[in-house]
Parts: C-alpha cells; sequence; structure tokens
C-alpha cells in the first residue's frame, strides 16, 4: 500500500512521540466527524437541543488544534526531524487546520439549524440535503482513513468523489433558488439553507485538502493545484 | 516594536535564507492583494476583462505557495531550525495558506461579477459593496504589514477591525434580502452578489487569522481561539 516506513528510529521515546501525533489527530478527526453529522441531523430533524451541543463542543475542536499545533513545534525543535518524518509534521499541521475549519463550518451549519427551527421554519428538501451531508462525512471519514493508513489509493478515490458533492450543491442550489422566486415570503428561511449546503461543498473541498497531503506524505510530492487523477496513474 | 531577533545566525546564508522566505511571503501577499482589488473593481465596475485577468492570476498565487512551501520544508530539514526561527517558518507555512484562500475568494468574486455583467444583469449597492471590499482589502495589507514588521500592535489592531467588517456584512446581508423579497425576478443576480459579501467577510476572517500568526510568532504564544483584545493589554 505504502513504502513508507514512519517510526524505524533509534529512539523508542521518538517513535512513541510520532505515533501520539497521528493518534492525535485520528481523535480529533473522529470528533470533527461527529460535529458534522449532528450539525445535519440538527438541521434536517430541526433539533435545537442537538444543534446547541454542536456548537457547545466546538470549543473542544479548538483546543485539539492548539494542542497538536503545539506538539508538533515541540518535535521540530527537540527531534528535528527528515525525510518522512518531517513531512509527516508538515502534513499533520495542515491537516489540523483544515480539520479545525470543518468543525466551525459544521458549527455555522448547527446555528442555522438552531435559528431555523426556533423560527418554526421549515428546511426544505431535507431528505436530498441529509444525502449531501452523508457524502461529505464519507469524504472526511475516507480522507481520515487515508491519512491512517498512508493509503494513496484512497486519497485519490476520496479526492475524486468531491465531483459528485459539487453535482449535489449545484441542483440543490438550483431548485431553492426556484422556491425563493415562487414565494418570496421563504426567502430568509432557505437562504439559510443555502449557506448550510454551501458549507456542506466547503467541507468536502476541505477533505480532499487533507487527502492532497496523504499523497505529499507518501510520495514527498505536492499535488495541489494539479490534476490528481494522473497521479494516480503514476502510483 | 519587537524583541524579536530573527537574522542573527553565524551562517550568512542561513539569513538569506531566512530573509527571502519573508520577502516571498510578502510578495505573494502584493499579489493576493492586488488580486482582491481588482476582482472587487470588476464587481462594481462591471469590467468582464479585469475579472478574467484575475481568474488568469490565480495559478500564480498557487505556484507561489507550493514555491514557499517547499522552501520551508528545505529549511526545516537542512537548517533545523529553533525558537524564533522555528515559529517563523511554522507562521510561514500557516501564513501562505491563508493567502492562498483569499486568493481564491478573489476568483470567485471574479467569476460571480463576470457572470453578473455578460448576463447584463445590475449589482445592488454597488457603493456599499465597493467601500466593505475597500475595508477588507485594507485588513489584508494590514495584516501584512504586521507580519513584515513584526509588529504585534499593528496585529491587534487589525484583528479588531473585522468587528466592522462583519457590521457591514451583516447590514448589506438584510438589504440585499429585502431586495429579493420586493422582487423576486431579482434572486438569481442577487444571490450572486450575496456570495460575493459573503467571500469578502471570509477574506477578512482570514486577514485575522495571519494576525493571531504574527502574535504567535513573536510572542511564542498561540492566541488562536481565545480573546485577542486581552491579549493587546499583556503587549
Amino acid at each position: 500500500m505504502t513504502d513508507l516506513h514512519i517510526g524505524e528510529h533509534i529512539s523508542r521515546q521518538y517513535n512513541e512521540e510520532l505515533e501520539d501525533i497521528r493518534t492525535r489527530v485520528l481523535a480529533m478527526g473522529g470528533l470533527v466527524e461527529q460535529q458534522l453529522k449532528n450539525a445535519v441531523q440538527s438541521l434536517v430533524e430541526r433539533d435545537t437541543e442537538l444543534a446547541a451541543q454542536v456548537i457547545l463542543l466546538d470549543h473542544e475542536v479548538n483546543a485539539m488544534e492548539v494542542a497538536i499545533d503545539e506538539e508538533c513545534t515541540t518535535i521540530l525543535a527537540r527531534r528535528q526531524p527528515a525525510a518522512s518524518d518531517l513531512r509527516l509534521i508538515v502534513a499533520v499541521i495542515k491537516t489540523i487546520t483544515d480539520l479545525e475549519r470543518i468543525g466551525d463550518e459544521a458549527e455555522r451549519i448547527a446555528r442555522m439549524a438552531s435559528r431555523l427551527s426556533e423560527d418554526g421554519r421549515s428546511v426544505k428538501l431535507v431528505t436530498r440535503i441529509a444525502e449531501m451531508g452523508q457524502h461529505v462525512r464519507e469524504m472526511v471519514r475516507g480522507a481520515l482513513d487515508a491519512f491512517a493508513h498512508l493509503d494513496t489509493d484512497k486519497a485519490v478515490e476520496i479526492w475524486d468523489r468531491d465531483r459528485r458533492v459539487d453535482e449535489e450543491y449545484e441542483s440543490l442550489m438550483r431548485e431553492l433558488m426556484t422556491f425563493m422566486m415562487e414565494d418570496p415570503r421563504t426567502i430568509p428561511s432557505i437562504l439559510e439553507t443555502v449557506f448550510s449546503i454551501r458549507a456542506l461543498e466547503r467541507i468536502g473541498d476541505r477533505a480532499t485538502n487533507i487527502c492532497e497531503y496523504v499523497i505529499y506524505l507518501v510520495k514527498g510530492k505536492d499535488v495541489r493545484h494539479t490534476r490528481l487523477t494522473d497521479e494516480a496513474d503514476d502510483a
């Protein structure tokens, strides 16, 4: 799956430090994925309590980012990592930034869900929004799996799924616009829905960022701003 | 202004490498600021040629990010920086990510400007959008100035200006919503404007991120997710 051997160091403690960082990134990713799941659920099921919980837990995501960031800086200073270890640290610093921003988007969705259900306003197209949310969540989980197993094939596969999410976004946008034009009184509540699906679309983009870091980590090659499917052929 | 002395190393070449990275970040920032200026101008003046130019130049912003990123990784591997040098490198890696995403938002605004003017649709509230764009641009420039001079007072001042931009965003949103409700035929074009001002609001957020990295760089203290005005009192 990969020819990268992280963890073959003379110092056992250094090994453990690197392993610890990876474990903590995955724990942070797990929490972010849960936040995303709950945010979408609070939106489609009009569940204000669940929305409040998502908003409340965002500070935990933030605290995890700051803690992992500090650990990375400490390792850079004390261990002076080279080659694949260095790439791991750089990839982690970037990954946790995206995870934290995914958490922010989930919090935004929860806030919109909360406003909508407090005003007793309905959310249009809930089934399809729930579906899009599910697809975006699968992307986040897949990107984290690719990171956990340093699996570039998986990274490319997940990266590729962003197209479907973009199509779902475009199609939902067109229909929401039609609803607004047919009944202008629905504009304020539909706009909240519009921003929610836009947040989902952005989360999909961030999942693809994480996939790109995985490829950089394994191959030592920066694939951002290139066509990733060509990269897959090289794999 | 700051007690940080970057650039006092035994190796002259190492000094030059660190200086070179800072220069390149500022050059990238200058280009991004220009992109933002042109994007807003293309929107308010319905200038499709200018919009096309912004879209075309986005790849240059991307290329600059990748190049600086590589230089940072090389320095981390070869020089094994410690203390303030290490914080500089980490702050640069984070700053260029935000600059690149500001470039993406500028490109999005240019694409919306292009669609609007091709369809011969008008943009509502242009003067106030231009004003908001100007304020956001001042934030980006100020954040880069704070980075250039390692000026934490300036960083806190710019960070604080984000509140005004958020207020402008909220106020414009309310009015745009009223326009849509009064004349539903305007919904598609006004939605493009809504997304444009939301992109501006996001750029303001990214400028505050850069301010936070400056404080981290100078004080060695992570101020993200804290109330920055308290930090200012410590300064």
